[in-house]
């Protein structure tokens, strides 16, 4: 595995996987880094310079092959293999991301959904009973589990998060809200569902002063 | 307004104006560069030359006058404006978006939701009746919609896209996974929810590498 790859490529692998992933299912083959720009809105140069970074598989005259391509990156992003994940929080955007992440069916594996809500334990979304969080102790204890999503407030969070790293969860996926500390080898990602919302209305912002202009 | 603002200081726009926020509500009223950096895993100087875009409200050997900062990037971010916004797909994430974003009190201001599931037309959510998408094109000749949240499978999104565009709709927030395509003057901002996931399983498997050494 190469290191120091800026995070801001790393942020850009999704989306190329993505990209590449819908070349495919639309049985295209090769792609020069001048279509690809075009698609991503990115500079052909930013997409060989983010490229190189892993080996660069393109070639001169010849362009992506874009199944060994979208392969790579998918070892890269850590997608060839698979992991068992619970969701602690069952309401609308904890159901939401068990729907929309089954469906997708990569390597993502749900062994189980908490909530503390006594109307819903017991009740089962998607094939999976939602258990009671005090159970999540016993259940880190006889069960691997690779990544916990947060999906809970966030003030409900700190003693959850320690249940949860004490058993040697080693990602989180952080919708609570909750600044979260965790030892060092513990991995999150946080996610803030109204940044994307800010960006849009800056960039309404900014059209309208442009109008104006 | 200024211009040329890289995409990339705009993207971490909301995350200083959440740290900011955070900030004052804990009655903290100066920082300095070095502070925040700390606090937002930036450098010192990545931060200044952030702030710099935006006309440099940091005073050497005083720091950074939290108020002023945040309400500068509150404007800059368009959010001294109330925006109206409706709703397109009353499903878990639509309505955890309507949960959250009411529950933030900034100036969204909701005005319609929309389903074509007649089991769930007619009831409220958080008080907003759900409505048939059939009447989305009436709605938006008589009431001013800024942004449309699109929260509705991508196979259905093609016609309502049209229907929003054609009404004079200037914003889409879109978690549909459809390419949108819209004219110029609309601004989109596409919202993939496994994206950062990808960067977490990137993050455990870099982590994993990184243990075998």
């Amino acid at each position: 595995m190469e290191k120091n790859i800026s995070s801001a490529v790393i942020k850009r692998l999704p989306r190329y996987y993505r990209y590449l992933g819908s070349l495919l299912d639309n049985g295209i083959t090769r792609i020069s880094s001048k279509d690809l720009s075009k698609r991503m809105h990115l500079t052909a140069s930013q997409i060989r310079q983010d490229l190189n970074n892993f080996g660069g598989f393109g070639q001169q005259g010849y362009g992506y092959n874009v199944e060994l391509l979208y392969g790579e990156i998918r070892k890269i992003l850590g997608l060839d293999k698979t992991y068992n994940m619970i969701i602690i929080g069952a309401g609308n955007i904890g159901q939401a991301l068990l729907n929309y992440i089954n469906y997708q069916k990569r390597g993502y594996n749900f062994v189980g959904v908490f909530d503390k809500n006594p109307k819903i334990i017991g009740l089962s979304i998607r094939g999976i009973e939602i258990r009671d969080v005090d159970t999540l102790d016993a259940f880190l204890k006889s069960e691997k589990v690779d990544i916990a999503v947060l999906t809970l407030p966030g003030n409900n969070a700190e003693p959850i998060v320690e249940t949860i790293v004490e058993n040697g969860v080693k990602g989180i996926w952080n919708f609570s809200h909750l600044p979260i500390k965790t030892p060092e080898d513990v991995v999150i990602e946080n996610v803030h569902l109204t940044d994307s919302l800010m960006t849009l209305t800056y960039k309404l912002t900014e059209h309208e002063a442009s109008k104006k202009e």
